[in-house]
């Protein structure tokens, strides 16, 4: 059995958001032992698990994603949305779009360090779509 | 309860394909709620979801693709096959091998703009195995 | 139904190490159709499915991840762990935390060459905790 919930969040700035609590907040029924996926419904954002403690790794997220896709980078052909949005595409492949965490006793079992980052890639972002799923 | 259909396709030339038409063909019957898997069987090709309208997105993919990864890079052991392999291998982690997507109302909820994409990183490539599994 | 197991393993040495018969030595009891899910519940590590072959492929991994988010960055903040912690944080969302795979025929349904890989990105590593899932 799967059930779906909708999440409609943001417009975030550009750069890497902790989002557990927002995820989390939109199950209304836990099963005892299931999976919970994470899905967004757009190419120039992404989901990722990763450090949910200091601040500072979301920012150094964004360094080294910028400097592994740069703007303007000579050969490209897709710009007509601006120099963010061909880049944004391909961190959003190298992040991944869907996120998905093993249920145990009625809670995602994420690990003690571990958040869900909601990763907006482009300059000026509209508000993101996010389905969220229980298969239990 | 899962069910599971076999796409075996190609060859494809190296470089990012839209293959969602030939995806979703394979399923006979979709359930009302449930959540799509698409695995492909290989190590040096693979799988995600991107843009699904301007095929400059997909040129400009191989081109920051081939940049993240390059030949003949000083270093590398691993070049018996040619110095297209290595390199495969290692964009098909940076893609993975596999996408899930939510199922809602009997069909992918896909946002407007995504499609799955098959990656084909090699040089000369074979028929690529996929499973395609549906979880309801 | 989502069936869980526990494995805690390692530590394991920074590079990259097949852990496919670990992983697959924990179920004690595979549906004839289903799915596998593996998940790592860590920031500094990651999980993905490459070539289970030659040894040499692991070796080239270590070196292009190392190059792909090299230490000592400028402008990088988060240092406190170490020089080797935040390109693990960036590491670990480039190959991601999770794997998934369909169960065909009471086995998972791997191709030939593909393995699962525990990528180990820290210098000096605990032992590592894994959620296998089993959906049927």
């Amino acid at each position: 059995v799967v059930t779906h919930y909708s999440l409609v969040t943001g417009p975030y700035s550009r750069g890497f958001h902790l989002i557990t609590d927002e995820v989390l907040n939109v199950v209304d029924s836990w099963p005892a032992s299931g999976m919970l996926q994470v899905f967004i419904q757009h190419t120039s954002a992404g989901l990722t698990i990763n450090e949910n403690a200091d601040h500072t790794v979301r920012h150094d997220f964004a360094l080294f994603f910028d400097a592994l896709a740069p703007e303007y980078k000579e050969g490209l052909l897709h710009d007509m949305e601006g120099p963010d949005d061909m880049p944004a595409h391909i961190k959003s492949t190298l992040s991944g779009v869907m996120v998905s965490i093993p249920i145990i006793a009625h809670k995602p079992a994420l690990g003690t360090w571990q958040g869900i980052y909601l990763c907006e890639y482009r300059n000026k972002a509209p508000r993101r779509h996010l389905i969220i799923s229980i298969i239990h």
